[in-house]
Order: C-alpha cells, then structure tokens, then sequence
C-alpha cells in the first residue's frame, strides 16, 4: 500500500436530522436538508462551481425506494450536472465508501474538491420487510435462506463472544447506556433520551394509568425487563441500532485549494478499507473482524500513527456488541478487555477515549448508507469543537477516527483525522 | 480537472461468455468465468497477492438476486479476501464508474494493481419485471410513475432525433443489421446470429411447416414485418439490447509495475465522466445527452486526443438511437451526420471508423453492470489483435474508445485507450 499523492481537507460536514417521522420526506429531501447544513460550515462558503464531482453513498434505495441510479439525481438537486456524479455501495459501509473513494480521488490529481455524501430512506417499508432488505448484505446463498439476518448473526457473535471472554449482558447494556446518554445531547439525533429518560417515562405512564408500577432501582434493571424484549438471544431490543432515515454530507479538498474555504482544515491522514466473506461460518473468528484489523492496519500506517494516538473515535455500533468488537480490533484495547474498559468509563465523553459521542447508530440512528458519512460530521463538529448541547468533549481533539462496518463484517472502511 | 498523478496500464481483459440460458449460474459463477478468461490474457500471469483491491460494477444485485454487497463477496472467491473490496453504481454505467474509480485509485497512490469487474444477473426474474427493475435507473418520483421504461424514453429520443434530423426507422435498422454482423464473430455474444441468419431461419421454418413463406427481399423486409413487433414506437424488437446475464474483468497497474505483467501495456489515457437529470423532462436537449458530451470533452482534454484521433469505439447502443446520439455527442460526427456515416459503412468494421466491433449491446448482449468492462474487454481485443474469428479490425488500433451510458443518459462514462 502506498502513500497518498496529495495531501487532502476536510473543510465542512452537516447532516439532516435522522428519524423516522418523516412522511413527506424522500432520500432527495434529507440530501438536501444534509447538503444545506455542510455548506454552512464552511467558513469562507463554497459554491457548486467551486465542486468538481459528487459521490453519493448508498446502500439500497432499490429495495428501500425504487429508485437506483442516485448520484446524478442528487447532484442535479444542487445544481452539479453534468459534472460526475456516482453511488458507492458496500452494506453499511456504503457512504464510508464513498468517503475512502473521495480522497483517493483528489490523491489522483484528477479532482481537487469533491462532495461525499451518503442517505438512506429506510421507512418507507413496514420493520419487518426493512430487516429484509437489509438481510441481502448478508450471504443470500447461504445465511439468507437459513434465516439468518443481522440480528441473529451478531447474536452468533456475541454469544461467542461471552463464550470466550466472559462478556456478559450487563457489558452490552452499559454500551447503549453511555451512547443513549450522548445521543441526549445531538440535536440531529433520532433518539434524544436516555435510558434512564426512557425508564422514567414509563414509570410515569405506569403510575398515570394506576397500573402496577415496576421495581426498577436502575437502567439495568428496566434493560433486563420485558420492556425490553429479546430479539435474538443474547441481544435485546436496546441492544439494537436504529430503522433510520438521514443523510449526511461532507466536503473535501486538496491541500493547495483547501485554504480557498477554511483557514483549520482537518487532514484526512489515514484511510484503510477490508473485506471478509460475507458469511459467518467462512470465517476463522466469531469474536473479531478481520476486515477492520486489515482497514486499521492500513489506516495507521498511513498516517504513521497508533491506536494509542487516537483521542476520540466513531465505530459502527449497529449492535451493542460491534462496539466491543471495534474497540478491540482498532487495537484501542486488548481483545476481551474492552468491556472493562466501559465498565471504568473510560468510553463516556468525559472519559480517557470517549467512543460515540454522537450518540452513535445506537441513539443518534442508522440510515445504513448515510452512517459513515454521519461519522464524520461528528468527528469535525468534535474537533472543530462546535459540538452542540453538552456532548462536546473537554479537551482539543487534534487526532480522531471513524469506522464504518458493512454487513457483519464484510466490509471495513477506518478513517484518520488530524487537525 | 487535472491530470492523473501516474500513468495506468490495462494489463488484461476477459469476460464470461454473455447469455440467458445459464439456470445454474449466477453472480458468482459468471464473475469467476470472467476473471479466469481475464487472467488467461496476462502474458506474465497474475496472482492474488499482486492485487490490492477489487473494484465490481453492479447495477441492482439487490433488485435481481435479492444480494447487495458484492465487493467483498466476489474477492473472497478468488483469495483476495481481506483486500478492499467495493460496488460501484451507476445504472449501466456501473462497471465504466467502476473502472474510473480504479484509474483515479491507482493514480492516487494508494494501489499499485486493481482488478476492475462487472456482473449482472438479469434472468433470474421474468422479463417483465426486468423492465421494472431497470425503470428504476429513471426518475422514480416522475417518470416511472407515469409509466415510462426505457424503451418508451429512447423511444421518446428517437422520434425528437426523427423529426429534427429526418432520420427514419431503416436508419436505426442499419446499426442493429451491422451489430448482428459483429457478433456473429463473437463467441461470447448471447446471440451470434446476423438479421439475416435469423430471417433464414425463419424462412426455413415456415418451409418446414408448410406455412406462406413471406416475400421478404432482405433484412429490411424481415425488420419491417410482424417478424420484428413495435416495443415502443418508433424502436421495435431489433432497436433494443439484450436481458443479458454475464460478467467482465480487467487488470489496470501503475506504470512502475505493469511491466512485470506484460511488455505491451494498452495505456488508458483519458478518464472523464459526466451526469444529467435522470428525467428526460429536465434536459434541454432530447436529441444530445449532455452527459456524454461532457465526459468525452474531459476524456479528450485529458488524453489530448481529438475524436478524429480515435480509431474504433464501443459505444452504448442500448437502443439502435443511442448509437447514432453516441457517435454524434463523441463528436466523430455533426449532429444529424451519424446516419450517412452508417449508410456509407463507415461504422461496419471493415469501415473507416468501426463502431462496437463486439456486436454492441444488441448482439453481443447487456448484463448492464458488466457492459462498461465488457467494452474494454472488447477494446483491449482489438489493440492487441486477438480479436476472435472474423471481427478483427484490419488495421492496427493504437487509439480507441469506450463509452458506457446510465439510464436515459444520466450518467456517462467515456474512457480513451492508447498503445
């Protein structure tokens, strides 16, 4: 692997809200909500002149939306035609895709400023058909047809994972805990309240309806309560990322224009991308993803930097367990000692490594093809420090990371940033 | 646009043979045809761990196989796991996106060799909802609700082509007479048959069942009788493509290592790729695809070339008009000049500029994600002179170009070749 042949900015990022209570909204609405909320953070404004192609990711607004063929119909929205315009596609880690696509095409010299976006528009769909559709990131020659989907294959890896390490429920749980507790803080967030708040509601809905009011002592106590039913043993339903509709929006630029827009560019230091099988039972490990150990390797080398080095980090916590699984084949810990990790805190935003401040797919939500461009709007509003509300951490973030996971694991895409 | 940092070499090129009469094969058997048949043409072979990363077209997977994720599915059955592995999107243009993509990657830096593929499996759906499947590359929110595919756009294309420029119905009939022509001498076509064969044919039939055997003096006869049904006036049966499964693959390397593959390099000297509104209403120019226009002038600029430079092309002929608007928005001709051109043979491949020597998308067939690298499969054929059977061009090619079109043209990709 080689080194990148230019130097390249990331000199805006916004995103529209995520949620789902959209009804009049399509993926060109949240593009455009995505693109708007960019542009405004780009200090000396930038045009669609200034713009030299669009890359839209996506993971499957054919099943979603019936409708393929996305990147000219989003840059024509915003007046880009007829410059180049394509969807990059890889699960998940579609718009992390996209995003890994943009600067190595500015590195290629071809392109000196490149809009990276990414959208999904997932409720249009009933729940049960969207589980579907998102199935088919899964192997449909094999796991699709046993009736294996997400849910049940990262309760494959989780139980393996409490199988080897002594993982428990109550190590997940803190996980969506610290990250509902974030994503309280994300104004663009789908779910803005704790667990606790969550808790709190219903009790109060209990006691308005003079029904008997549980004896709960604490979240853990409300997590492991039939108010929070078993999806696929051991993973229960707060266990479980977001049906998310969003889109995101990043700009990048080559060194030599970069000052043109911003005088604090944040440089995309390190990209690294991996592939695994796209089946679980073609793998020689259930409790780490070789994709995102090959997609940090090449990151760190990149960048010349360990994962000592990085401040705070985005990962792809579609389940509760992904979260535990990056934290340890980012290397940030060793394997089997993330949990502990979590358990002292040192995760939470006033903690040693804060990991999804955002509120992550577990809180802020999961529009598959908008989460990895979604990651790096949090990481430029956190070192940018304009995080709003009280999540922005305490101290200057000079190096930070996302990782964008595809399907279970098929698919990795890690991205450096230094400021 | 700038200029691309390194200089890329096409090192090798093959495909699957193109078809519908496959029942065993899909995605994957035809995608590993295609690259056993593409590391066949590597004079000094090429392994896995020469390969950094695996690039796949793919129009709509999720729509036609219900499986989405190719890029780490497809690498995994050739041993590049756990190498980066991506999908890339374009409607038809998927693998020419594609195949950009690995320009611009390698000339980043970043990879040394990638291997490009297409593949698309069309036939596993009846052929009707085929055309729904590929409706979905038009305007989902206006066009396909009033109820427009493809051959009712093109159709659309050619009757304002008819009226501005006089073209008639037997001109469009000569580009798929010359395209049958080609692919009788291919033997990866889907259909390896001239119009005349097929109207022979007929005729024989009808003798063997004692039925009147229609008067027909020649191919035009054939093509203007019920033997070839209006689809969508004024395109009949023989104006359109193929439902085509199949796959193409190519090796693309860096300067510094292509010598270790090969001593006769085909150098892709100009990239350029352009976009438009996916909905006809939204153009200025129903008889011009802006996106072709503008990928070509960024190939030409690029390259240096002019299109009187380029030699043979593969062109998009999805439909017979969109050969005749290729050759005049590449600028081989004046707008309305194209159809002369064909009457005079210039096109056929004994012609002064052969276009889609493969028999085109007609003949040889359309497995829409693998047409853009089936082109070059075509292209690199023809530059080295191993063109099977007859098809051989008779000069030596040292320029050529490939032009792989999206939807009612809202993507272009247009790539030049030189020795």
């Amino acid at each position: 692997m080689g080194k990148l042949a230019r130097k390249i900015a990331l000199v805006g990022a916004g995103m529209s809200k995520f949620g789902r209570n959209f009804p009049l909204k399509r993926n060109p609405d949240m593009w455009v909500e995505a693109w708007l909320n960019a542009i405004k953070t780009v200090d000396n404004g930038i045009e669609p002149k200034d713009i030299d192609a669009c890359y839209v990711g996506n993971y499957s607004s054919d099943l979603f939306n019936h409708q393929g063929h996305l990147g000219p119909q989003m840059a024509n929205l915003v007046g880009l035609t007829p410059k180049p315009a394509s969807r990059f596609e890889g699960a998940c880690a579609s718009s992390g895709i996209a995003l890994r696509q943009g600067i190595l095409g500015i590195a290629s010299g071809v392109h000196d400023v490149i809009a990276i976006s990414g959208v999904e528009c997932m409720n249009e769909l009933p729940t049960a058909l969207v589980t579907d559709v998102l199935a088919t990131a899964s192997d449909s020659l094999f796991e699709y047809p046993a009736g294996a989907t997400f849910p049940g294959l990262y309760a494959t890896v989780a139980s393996a994972h409490f199988h080897k390490y002594g993982t428990t429920s109550e190590d997940l749980m803190r996980v969506g805990i610290k990250n509902h507790e974030n994503g309280k803080e994300n104004p663009f967030a789908q779910m803005q309240l704790s667990i606790k708040d969550l808790m709190n509601k219903k009790v109060q809905r209990y006691q308005k309806e003079g029904r008997d009011v549980p004896d709960w002592k604490d979240e853990f106590d409300f997590l492991k309560s039939s108010s929070n039913p078993m999806i696929a043993s051991p993973l229960r339903l707060f266990d479980c990322s977001l049906v998310t509709d969003g889109a995101a929006c990043l700009f990048l630029a080559a060194e030599d224009v970069a000052k043109k827009f911003t005088d604090t560019p944040i440089w995309l230091t390190g990209t690294g991308q991996g592939s695994a099988a796209l089946s679980l039972h073609d793998r020689d490990s259930l409790t780490s993803f070789i994709a995102t150990k090959e997609a940090s390797r090449q990151a760190y080398e990149m960048s010349g930097l360990k994962p000592a080095d990085i401040q705070i980090a985005e990962v792809h916590d579609c389940f509760t367990i992904a979260e535990i699984l990056a934290m340890e084949d980012l290397g940030f810990y060793e394997k089997g000692k993330a949990v502990q990790a979590v358990k002292d805190g040192e995760s939470r935003r006033d903690g040693a490594k804060p990991i999804n401040t955002s509120g992550g797919l577990k809180s802020k939500g999961h529009p598959v093809g908008a989460t990895g461009t979604a990651q790096a709007v949090e990481i430029f509003k956190q070192m940018r420090g304009i995080a709003e509300r009280d999540r922005q951490v305490k101290f200057d973030v000079e190096r930070a990371m996302t990782h964008n996971l595809g399907g279970s694991g098929g698919t990795c895409v890690v991205t450096i940033y230094e400021k």
